[in-house]
């Protein structure tokens, strides 16, 4: 089956934001075994959108859209498709009472405009949207499907998982089942990683194996097909294993885990509990470790030092030390991470102090300069970095690599 | 004249890589007064590959293609639109000494395959790339002209300023400029956004209006026409204050601005220092007012204050109050954000607390509870908020909302 992508919306074709649903949907698609030979894009211009989905429909048996189903005059992709098709639309009573719920919950009123979100063209499949306003459908036409989704990502990707995957299975009879798990690396590059297991990855036809360079991690995808769910999830694991034998601890979560989630569990599993000194992350730290439901349980606070006075009246950093080695180095990071383990009373201290940039830079002590040190019962080990790319970047390495290291602490306690 | 950007690859079309040309080339070309109007991708393959730029040369003046322009195999841009245009093929000699050079500097030696790179069409502009290997090209044809760009982002941009750009302004005698900007709005949906302003939207041309729904506010692009800069310039500005008029404050940052910038400049301009004391927000909140260069000068410090005897001993909030009222109530907001400034010695005080779930909700104080309190030269102000979403969109729905509060109690001093 040949699906065409179809994403739309103006502020694509203004390159006002990047197209993350194509990529999303493609990935998608081609691990459920779908050929996806065509993206194309559009605004929201009735004439051309009429246009590129005849042309769609001409050359693709699936034809998924994203983008235009919200409430206002702009959106009109369901309009055009039911036009093209020659459908009446209808009023979707269901639709009309779960936006109304959508409103309610949040004690709000539904604006009238929002109506539009609920007209379905006759004979629609409705997709429900559990993350948003804007249902989606399926219409099929002879041979051709057309599926249309939400544009905001959470909400298409919720829907495609929840509604478009299990159609998709049903009406296309795919036989067996495709499963894929995602191995998250750390500490190694692209080239490196596959230099490691090219041999793996070219002798493999199924589980595939397929590399994915993140900003700052590689995830490992192994996609299976298989006669059942037990078939596929055995020859996954027949290949993870061979993995994890080249890369050790390099892999560091998998699937929905992330480093927070890691080392939330470590800490919850070894009855520790922790608290940061945060300079040049800023809270950053503190915000991934308490992004984790639970967290309270391990995490009881932090101290944002940004100020020299604050390092030394809430964490005890000596004046001394900052006067001779100064706010950014070893020193520091040390007795910032010792000192709030001992005023928050905690098992585990973690301190991050460096040069997050623009500013503040000078000949010995460059943008990207950080320290990292952890105090604990193993005691107090100092990691010095220097990290590339902007502010926001300077300050996510940071944490990613903070987390890092702690996971390596806990996991010799 | 109406662009097509036509970027070719099959990693492209299974989603491994993020097509970011598209955007760039998008980008550009609006601001020099193209009309990009469709983008199509499409992989390595020679009929799919016709097919798709002969539908863009039926409906577009201008057709850039990016990728396929290198040393192998799967490498036929070239081929493909001469074969579509019936032009012979050549090896175009400085080209050759070019890329020669280019591996001669590298102290290596050029792979046979790399002729191929320098092989062009009768009548082709050979575009130099001064990045990599691969020369772009530029074919007239009537009154059609096909442009072709290397994949790679950093030599695409590098050619297409250094040639492109020049080669548009002379051939098309450049009439006219598009300009866009953006206003962020917050505290309005995107439907009752669209009730205030609809007549203005319907009744515009140049400028046209459009919304933009986010995750946490409702963006309006304002994008005009003009024969210069000044008078594009001009027509934004005139509709910029007729949606002022009707939005006012709720309009809180424009272009690259964030609600995080937009505080930073106002505490700097006021000469007023900050701190905040943060329990749901877990860091979140100083994380992102420390996302802004040059925060340090109005951000002293935050604690987190997860657990209830850290707000007590780093916070000096009562321990009386948490045992009257819980640690989720307007009276420990209060003393927190009073207490952190105190403690803290700055003229504004942030405080946060709440239920970010998914656990840790009681029949009063559902998921999704939070109080919001900023204490400073104004007095105490606590608002109470009901958010809704996942633990992580509560986080961030709190932390915008808070960086909106205290941009309205700024803006009283």
């Amino acid at each position: 089956m040949i699906v065409e992508i179809v994403t739309t919306g103006t502020e694509l074709l203004l390159g006002q934001i990047i197209n993350t649903n194509a990529p999303y949907l493609a990935q998608r698609l081609n691990e459920l075994g779908f050929n996806v030979l065509f993206q194309s894009t559009v605004g929201d211009n009735r004439e051309r959108m009429a246009q590129v989905l005849t042309t769609a429909l001409s050359r693709a048996d699936i034809v998924i859209t994203s983008g235009g189903l919200g409430p206002t005059q702009g959106d009109i992709t369901k309009e055009v498709t039911a036009g093209l098709l020659n459908l009446p639309m209808h009023v979707h009573e269901p639709s009309v009472r779960r936006i109304e719920l959508f409103f309610e919950k949040r004690a709000a009123i539904m604006p009238s405009n929002n109506l539009r979100q609920a007209m379905m063209a006759k004979g629609a499949i409705v997709l429900d949207n559990d993350r948003g306003t804007a249902p989606g459908a399926i219409l099929e036409t002879g041979d051709k499907t057309i599926i249309h989704l939400p544009g905001p990502p959470y909400e298409l990707e919720g829907m495609f998982e929840a509604a478009v995957v299990p159609y998709l299975q049903q009406r296309f009879g795919l036989q067996g089942i495709i499963l894929s798990r995602v191995l998250k690396t750390f500490e190694i590059g692209e080239s490196s990683l596959e230099d490691e297991i090219k041999d793996l990855i070219i002798a493999q036809t199924n589980p595939t194996i397929a590399l994915l360079a993140q900003s700052s991690e590689v995830l490992i995808r192994i996609t299976a097909k298989g006669e059942s769910k037990e078939a596929a999830l055995a020859s996954i694991d027949s290949i993870e294993r061979k993995i994890r034998e080249r890369l050790g601890d390099k892999i560091f979560a998998v699937d929905e885990e992330t480093m927070e989630s890691v080392v939330g569990k470590m800490l919850t599993a070894k009855q520790l509990t922790i608290a940061c000194a945060e300079s040049c992350t800023g809270g950053l730290l503190t915000s991934r470790i308490t992004d984790v439901p639970g967290s309270s349980d391990y995490l009881l606070g932090s101290v944002v030092c940004y100020s020299n006075e604050i390092k030394v009246a809430a964490v005890k950093v000596g004046a001394d030390i900052l006067a001779e080695h100064g706010a950014v180095s070893e020193e520091t990071a040390k007795a910032m991470c010792k000192g709030i383990r001992q005023q928050f009373n905690t098992d585990i201290g973690l301190g991050t102090t460096g040069i997050a940039g623009p500013g503040g830079a000078t000949t010995e002590k460059p943008v990207g300069l950080v320290y990292i040190a952890v105090d604990g019962p193993a005691g107090t080990k100092c990691y010095k970095n220097e990290f590339s790319g902007s502010r926001e970047k300077i300050k996510y390495r940071t944490t990613q690599t903070a987390l890092n290291i702690l996971r390596k602490y806990i996991g010799t306690l």
